[in-house]
Parts: structure tokens; C-alpha cells; sequence
């Protein structure tokens, strides 16, 4: 078995991808993963901005999680619609593109690329980061984790959708079911007692109120709770993955994803205002997170709540996952319209789109180096992104159902609209309330990643045009090329050169940069082993012309000879056959000079199309 | 001025090599600098030792400083001989191999090259060492600081010989004459106060005596103190590179490098005698050099002692250039003679072995790394390869004169012999005081680097016998290759390639890997733009294979293909035309999928000799 087999699986023929698509059971950790980890962070980075409230904080978690519900269904209705709409995948990209045209497709397509990177190095981050503050002594390892869990997602990934169903199903539902069973336990406490549970392990006191209330302040919570939203695109892109009949199966998992996440925001929300739960501060002493502490009142600190944080821990850094299994696919569909490079619309050996699965790997590490694996700073970036690509897609789906009309359309076009309002409204929201924190990154990034599109697209354009042809071969210039051999001693590699050379032509010319005293006896061995044998055929004397190197540079003499040639006889082609002796062991190669690989480097570097450059490889023996 | 020549310096002409050459004023910064500057801490190596001798320390160091200058002496007069008979370069190698056969040239070579690569190493640390124990700030970037003086002397180095004289000269001039006027300064002092001076800085009280005086404690100063004899053997190697008289020029160099040595050697002793200095525990608190104690008892801490330390900082970090004159020399007889790789031989654009500077300043940066940049550990290691080189070169000197023969043959037999006597019993002496130390490193260093060099002879070897060949070109067997070009779509680039396939022979085959639909329409453009116009040519019509790929991989078929072809057809020569784009940007590169490269490459791999690849660029235009 060899390494690529043991680490990626054997290859996958094309007729086997039936077999490699999906149910639900396995779509709800692929493209579920991101949007059910976000219910560990969303609440968390809404009540921390209510810190400033005090006590009050834990009241106002209510409006703002049903805010984020609400906003949450509604996005839900219409990405059901899209699935419906387009079966064979309909991302932002494909529905802003076909109903709002190319720039709206490519504005969305940039802006969620963006925040998939972001995803990826956010949610790996914000796992160690949890890992760390449990466990200080790893703290220093921090990139060192953080790049090993990149590692594994991407192998994971590689090996295809369906491995990474099987490996991320337990931990996904792990979390799941025990945060649920926390959040069950939590509220019939809460009923039977009346509305105010007495908590197993006291929640920290909150420091007194040092804000009012105000609509700017809530706002940004609000803001910072939409994060909980990303991810919800996933599926609604990934319909072709799914197990046949595909809409549907891709509807129950959306169907799924969403009610799980809602029904844990509620539960969430409705915990923290009866056990009086408010925030610590990040990164200040006795710091502990929101779910940690809600655990700790509801169950105490025994197995369950170091299982369930343990959970925690594992689908946050996990989460990073639903970015692997989509943002591939939302490249293809992007350069098969040629705005990205074409081989990452090429499926890899295990039938998934290898190519966007690296690139995606080697931005987020980049991303992850430069912040050290501390990547707090990013994360008020990322909802911007997923908002942005959200309302193209929902004012997308509007415009397609005016275009498509029939029954129902206007009730379609209702949910759409109305989503699309929503989101455009969060978008400006989230602007404004991370404008300074960040989301200022991202309004830069995405006219960049834009930019880079279009030039990609404009170049393809321009190679397609200039090597159009639907003109036959012109067989009346064939004539055989003039061939060049550079030689420096007779031996069979030369022999070889020179026999391919007269094989494909008659007009070979030897070519000897001077080196003194061996000069001389080549040109005697030229006399007897080229020269006659040729000269007996009725051919002409093929010529050895003898270079001077003032410099004791043996390659430039060769080229400017080859320019020169060129020049000297337009219109004809002009054969460079390099004789190279090719060694069994790579280790060897440092006993040759490489003299052949310069040459034909320079000969490409100079680039004329009438000169080709043909290399007759020696093999040494003894393999 | 490009890069390059902002670098390194412009071309040189292997005409101006005589200008190039140097008289004894370069000669002695550039071949002495190591020998000088072991001036700076042989003597301290040697006094170290003596610590658990208390004061009495300060009074052995003159019969110990009084052995090595007698040794010294001999090793001088031998080496003036050895430049007399080997006025072509006599390095240890040389006179080793041709006086006592090839095995013991491999042994003095690999002694001397593994001491050259310590020698850089050691030295730069030891002056980055001196720097940061004056300047604690910069402790954490001791290897950074290594790393950069090696790519300075690197540099310095490319730029050739004379360039490197020329830099190294204010450094050495202003270590000698500081050196010789502090000791000059000291001396008189010591004899107006009647062989008592009074020091104007006190030197560290000595601890009491902790050990009584033995022969071992004396031998393992020697021993230490030896390591100020590395670097005498450099002028002997480089005898080439000075002026004419070459040999005469070389001599003179090194009388004056080593009186100048001598001359510091025994002031210094006589001044650490007289003002009883003993060494300080290096990595203690209060450490001091003894040079340091020494200037500063004779001359206090004024401008003078500041001037005279940093000129020893700079020559010891810049000590290592005396290896990075001779290693490259040394590199390039030994792969004349085919026991190292032969790049090793060839002079760059400025006259000087470029590869060998690369390879010693690769494998030095490679110790600074591994140790971090603290090489202490290293220095027991590095005198035994010196004095093995000193023993073998001066035994071969022996055999030589009884070869030779002559008048005068029996003194310079008398002064080679003992010169070999002195500087073996040296090699026992210094094996065995700094076994344990290290001084094993190398005895194991060594015989790998000869395993090394006689592998390499023996490859070159099988090489020519393979390649080697005395016949003529065989010319019944000219017969045009069978030509495939592997074909996507119809293009000017597939054309291009067409068309010289047609050039070269008759017999071409376009081969197309099955991808659907484009398949059928590519049919029908081969029978309108190749078969009829071939066909009109009265030749057979030429045939489009398509073949299918299950794993949808494009190079893999084609190989196969080709391979296959090979087999049907012994005796033929099968050459693969493959189209490729070339694009004048380096950055389109991404835009294109490098199947062209890969093909090649597995072609190559593949290894038939009758397979040859012959790439048809089409250059984009836009340049």
C-alpha cells in the first residue's frame, strides 16, 4: 500500500460516486457542523457585550436570542426555497449570478470565500484557545495545535465526503445530545422550582451596572450573536452531495441543522436569564465561558459536564470542517466559469475537488501563522461576509421567482423578500457595529478577491482567443528542422543525441564549446565517427563548429549560437537535443553538473517558438 | 547592474586571472587570519586548564607557550619546504597522495576538510561569543548574529580573492599592530620595574591552589593551547593564488605570518607571567578573557583597550575566512581527481570555486544551527584534524626528499621528519587529553567522509565505462521515429506541435484521452484539419487514438499508451511531442494545469532509452 493509498484511500472511479454521496444522518456533521458549533460561541459573544448592564444583562439575552431566532427562520424558509429551486447546488454565487448577473454572483462568491477562510482559522482557533484555558500548561503549543487539528481536517477532507461524515458523526452528535440533555434537565428544574432553579454550582456574581441601557448597545449584541448564523449556507451549496432524491434529503437536513441550533439558542437563552447567568471577562482571571458556567448551575462539575465541555471543545475545533466541504465546491462552480484557475473544478482521486481543499488549508494556516493561533481579532470579520452572500442569494431567489412566476410565486417571493430585508438589514448593522473592530478588513478583502476574479476570467479570455484555431495543418512547409547537438565529449550518451538527430533530420550541426586540449581530439573523433559514416550515406559533412568562452561559461555560448542560428534562417524550426545522462539514484545527481536542465531553462527563457528543445535522456544502468 | 553583479562583482576573464593574484600584504589576511587569531584564545585555552593550579598557573603557561613555539617552528620550517618542492599548490592532500599513495591523500583531505568546516563554525561563535559577553543585550540573537557574519563572509568570499584580501585587511592589520603595541607597551614596563610591574587595572586574584602540579593537567594545556596552531597549513594550499614568483611570495607570507604569531604567542606568555594572571572560569560570573586581563593591567581601560578588544572580536569572527579560502581549493584538487563531485572544480564568474564556498558555508551554517550558535562543545574537536593533515603532509614530505634525492636532500629529510615526529606525537597528545571531549566526533567524521569520497570515485567510474565509446555513429539504423502527440482540443498550440511532428517524421499518431462530448467533436476536426490535408500528400492517414480513463486521471493513460507502443515496436524510437503553453507572466503559471510537466516527468521516470520527450512551447504573446 503506498503512502498516498494509506493517507487519501485508493482512487475512486467516477461510476463509484453514487455510492459516495450522503444521507442526512452524515450531511448534518458535514455541513451542520458549523452552524450547530456556533450556538457555543453565539450567545457567549452577545452576553459579553452585555457585561457593562450587570445583573440586567441576563434579562436582555432573551429579545436579543429571539431576534437571532426569528432572523434564523427566516433565512431558513428561504434557503428551503432555494434548494428547491436549484437541485444541482444553488450557493449564493449560482443564484445571485443567474438572477442578479455575473457581478452580483462574483460579489457573493468573494464574500463567502472570505469568510470560509475565516471560518476555518476562527473555529480552530477558538477550540485550542478553549483546550488552553483548560489545560495552561499546553498554552505555548498554541499554533503548533492549531496547525496539527488544520493537519487532520484536511486529510480527513481529502479522503473524501464521505470519510469525513463518519469521523465527524460522533463528536457532532455527541455534542448535540448532551447539550440537550443539559438544556432538558435545566428547564424542568427551572419549572418545577417555579422560575428560579437554585443553581448546583453558584454562577459568579456580576459586577454592578456600569451602562445604561441603550438601542446601540444592544445592537452590537445583536450583531455579535449573528455569528451563531454562519454556516447556514452550507447545504443549500452542496445539494449534489447528497444521497438521490437530493432536494429533499438536503431540505430535512437544513430542516434538522436549523431546529437543532434554534431549539439550542432558545434553550440557551431561556438557562441564562433563570439561573441570572452574565458573562466574564474574556481574558481577565476567573474567566470561564458562558456554557461552562450554565453547566456547572443546571448539572454541578461532575462526568456530564466535563463530557459535554469535552464535546464543546472537539466540534469547535471541528467546526472548521463545513468550510472543507463547501468552499471546494463553491470554487468549482466559480472556475468552470472561468474566474478561477480550472484545476479546481478537477476532481481528485477520491472524487472531491482536491485542489480548493489545499488552497483552502494553506490560506487558513497562513492566517493562523500570522496571528500565532490567536485569532480573536478575526472574528468580528466574519459574519459580515456570510450576511453579504445571505442577501444577494435571498434578493437572488426574489428576482428568480418574478422571472419563473406560476402558483405559489408570490408567497415565494414573499419569504425570499422578506429574508433578503433581514439580512440586509443585519448586514448593515454588523457594518456599522464592527466597523472599527474589524469588518473594515473585510469591505477591503472582498473588492481585492473580486479584482483577482475578473483579471483570472479576462486572461483565460485571452488565451482562448489567441490560440483559436479552425485552420487546417499547412502541410506545404514541412520541411525537417535544423538540429543542434552540443557536445562535449564523444561517448554514447553523444551517440545517442546524434542518432535521434539524424534520425529526424539531415541538417545536424555539432556544437563544442572550447576547452583546451580535448578540443582537438574531439574534432579528430568527429572526422571518424560522424563525419564519415554520414559522408558514406551521400550526405553532406555535418559540421562541429568549435565555440570560444571567454568567461568559462559553457551555456550562454550555446544559446546566443541557437539565437543566432535563428535569426540567420527565418522560417525554419530550429531542434536543440540536449544528450542527458540520467542516474537510477536521485542521490547521484549532485556528481553531474546540470548543465542540460540550465540549458534548456535559458533556451525557454528566450523563448522563440521556431526553437524546440528535445532532451535524449542516457539511463545509466544498474536499476 | 543586475543583482548579480551587485553581489558578487562583475564576470572575470580566466585572462585576468593574473590580475587577480595577490602579494604577502593581501596573502597574510587572507591565509593568516586563522593562525593569527588563534593568538587570541590558544593561549587562554591553555591558561583555563591551569585554574586549579592557583596562582602558580601564570608560571607554567611560559614552558607550555615556549613548547608550542618550538613546535611551531618546526611545522614552519617544514611547510617552507613543503611550498619550495610544490610550487603548484601543496596542501597535505597533495603531498600525502603523491608520496604515500592515494589512501593516506583521502585522510590528510578529509582531517583538513572537517577541521575547515569547525574552523568557520568555531570562529564565528567564539567572536559572536566575545560580542555578546560585552553587549549581554544581544544574547538572544546569537545565532541570527552567526548567521549573518557567515553570509557576509560568504559574499565577501564570491567576490574572489583579491576583493576578499582588500576587506580583511584593516581587521587583521589593526588586531596585529593593537596586539604587538599593548604587548610592547607591557614588556618595557615589566623590565623598568625589574620583571615586577604594577598593573594599572589589578588583575582577579587567583583561588587557592585546588590541584597539585601533574603531567596530565600539563599535557591537556598543551594540548589546548595547540588549537592556536590550526591555520598554518593554508598557505601552503593556496601557493596559486600569489603573485609571481608565486612560491617565493608564498614563503615570505608565511615567515611573516608566522613570526608575527610567534612574536604574540611569547609576549603574551611573558605578560601573563609577569603581572601573574590567571585564567577566570568561562560561564562564571565576573568571567574576563585573559587578554582582556592582560590589556587592562598594562594599559588600563581607556580608548585603546576598547580599540584593541574589538579588533579581536572582528578578527576571530572573521577568522573562519582563512577556511573559506583554502576549503574550496582543497574541494577542487580532490574532485580533479574524481573523488568529489566535479562542480567542485569548476571556477565561477569571479575566478574563485564557487561551489566549494557554498558547500563549506551550507555545512558550517548547518553546525551554527544545530548548536544554536554556541559551539563551545566543539572546539576539542578541531585541533586533532589539523595536526592528523600536519603529520601526514610532513611524513609525505619525507618520502618525497628520499624520492627526489640530491644535495641538501638529508636536512630537508631531517627537518620534514622531525617536523612529522613533533606533530604526530602532537596528534596522540591532543587524541587523548580531549577524547572523552569530543576529539571522537572526528574519529568517526573521518573514515565517513572517506567512505564518501572513494564512493563517489567509484560512481564516476562506472559512469565512464558505461558511457565510454569508440565507435562510430551506426547510420543503417536511421529510420524516423514514431511520433505521438498527446491532443486536448484543436488549437494553435496542438497545431504548432502538428506541425513539427509531421517535420520529423511521417508516422505521428494524435492521442486524446476520452472527457465526453468534446470527444466527437474533436473526430471530426482531425479528419478536416489533419487526415485530408496528410492525405492530399499522398501519404497514409494518420490516426487519433482516444483512449478512456476510468479514474479520470489525463497522464496516467498516455503513459501507459506510450509504454505499450514501445513494447509493439523493438528496435523503434518512440518520441512524444507534447504541446504546452508558455505564458510571459510567472504568475499565470497557476492559471494553467501542468500536465505537460507532469507527463514529462512520469515519462522520465518510466526510463526507456528509446522514449524521448520533446516539448513543442507555444509562447503566449502580450510580452
Amino acid at each position: 500500500m503506498s503512502l498516498g493509498t494509506f493517507l487519501f484511500g485508493s482512487p475512486l472511479a467516477s461510476s463509484q460516486e453514487r455510492a459516495e454521496r450522503i444521507g442526512a444522518a452524515a450531511g448534518i456533521p458535514i455541513f451542520g457542523l458549523d452552524a450547530l458549533s456556533s450556538a457555543a460561541y453565539g450567545p457567549e459573544a452577545a452576553l459579553t457585550l452585555l457585561i457593562p448592564l450587570g445583573a440586567a444583562g441576563s434579562l436582555y439575552i432573551v429579545p436579543i436570542s429571539a431576534s437571532i431566532i426569528v432572523l434564523l427562520t427566516i433565512v431558513f424558509f428561504s434557503y428551503r426555497q432555494t434548494i428547491e429551486a436549484y437541485p444541482g447546488g444553488g450557493g449564493s454565487y449560482t443564484v445571485a449570478r443567474e438572477n442578479l448577473g455575473v457581478s452580483a454572483g462574483l460579489l457573493a462568491a468573494a464574500a463567502l470565500m472570505i469568510d470560509y477562510i475565516l471560518v476555518v482559522a476562527v473555529g480552530i482557533s477558538a477550540g485550542v484557545g478553549a483546550l488552553v484555558s483548560a489545560a495552561p500548561d499546553l498554552q505555548r503549543h498554541t499554533l503548533l495545535l492549531c496547525l496539527g487539528i488544520l493537519v487532520l481536517i484536511t486529510l480527513v477532507n481529502l479522503r473524501g465526503v464521505r470519510e469525513a461524515g463518519a469521523v465527524f458523526m460522533i463528536p457532532t452528535y455527541l455534542f448535540v445530545g448532551t447539550l440537550l440533555v443539559a438544556i432538558g434537565i435545566g428547564v424542568v428544574k427551572s419549572l418545577l422550582s417555579g422560575g428560579h432553579p437554585a443553581p448546583v454550582v453558584t454562577p459568579p456574581a456580576s459586577r454592578g451596572a456600569a451602562a445604561a441601557v441603550g438601542v446601540w448597545l444592544l445592537l452590537k449584541a445583536f450583531a455579535s450573536g449573528c455569528t451563531a448564523m454562519t454556516g447556514v449556507e452550507a447545504v443549500s451549496n452542496g445539494v449534489k452531495a447528497f444521497r438521490e432524491p437530493t432536494a429533499p434529503t438536503a431540505r430535512r437536513t437544513l430542516t434538522i441543522i436549523i431546529a437543532l441550533l434554534i431549539v439550542m439558542l432558545a434553550g440557551i437563552a431561556y438557562l441564562v436569564r433563570a439561573y441570572g447567568i452574565v458573562a466574564t471577562d474574556p481574558g481577565q482571571p476567573g474567566y470561564q465561558s458562558v456554557l461552562s458556567i450554565m453547566l456547572g448551575a443546571v448539572t454541578g462539575k461532575g462526568l456530564f459536564y466535563y463530557v459535554t465541555i469535552g464535546s464543546i471543545l472537539l466540534v469547535l475545533a471541528l467546526s472548521a470542517n463545513t468550510a472543507f466541504a463547501d468552499f471546494p465546491r463553491l470554487c468549482r462552480v466559480i472556475a468552470l466559469d472561468g474566474f478561477l484557475p480550472r484545476s479546481l473544478a478537477i476532481r481528485g482521486r477520491r472524487l472531491i475537488y482536491s485542489q480548493g481543499v489545499y488552497v483552502l488549508a494553506a490560506l487558513s494556516a497562513l492566517l493562523l501563522i500570522v496571528f500565532g493561533g490567536v485569532t480573536d481579532r478575526l472574528i468580528p470579520l466574519f459574519a459580515v461576509g456570510a450576511f453579504l452572500a445571505f442577501t444577494l442569494s435571498q434578493t437572488g431567489m426574489v428576482f428568480h421567482w418574478k422571472r419563473v412566476g406560476g402558483r405559489g410565486a408570490r408567497h415565494s417571493i414573499f419569504v425570499n423578500g422578506f429574508g433578503a430585508l433581514a439580512t440586509g438589514l443585519t448586514v448593515v448593522v454588523v457594518l456599522v457595529a464592527k466597523f472599527l473592530e474589524g469588518a473594515w478588513i473585510t469591505l477591503l478583502l472582498i473588492p481585492g478577491l473580486l479584482l483577482l476574479m475578473v483579471s483570472v476570467r479576462r486572461q483565460y479570455h485571452r488565451v482562448a482567443l489567441e490560440i483559436d484555431c479552425q485552420t487546417p495543418l499547412e502541410l506545404k512547409s514541412f520541411r525537417p528542422p535544423m538540429v543542434v547537438v552540443p557536445i562535449d565529449r564523444w561517448s554514447r550518451v553523444a551517440k545517442q543525441a546524434f542518432t535521434f538527430a539524424f534520425n529526424i533530420s539531415p541538417d545536424v550541426v555539432g556544437l563544442h564549446v572550447d576547452s583546451g586540449e580535448r578540443t582537438v581530439y574531439l574534432q579528430k573523433q568527429w572526422q571518424d565517427y560522424v563525419e564519415h559514416p554520414v559522408q558514406e550515406l551521400g550526405m553532406g559533412a555535418p559540421k562541429l563548429v568549435c565555440l570560444k568562452s571567454e568567461y568559462r561559461f559553457i551555456i550562454n555560448p550555446i544559446v546566443d549560437y541557437v539565437l543566432q542560428l535563428e535569426r540567420a534562417n527565418p522560417g525554419r524550426q530550429i531542434a536543440v537535443v540536449i544528450p542527458e545522462l540520467v542516474e537510477h539514484r536521485w542521490y547521484y545527481f549532485f556528481l553531474h553538473n546540470q548543465r542540460a536542465a540550465a540549458l534548456k531553462a535559458l533556451l525557454y527563457l528566450k523563448g522563440s517558438p521556431r526553437i524546440i528543445v528535445i532532451n535524449v535522456p542516457w539511463y545509466m544502468q544498474g536499476r
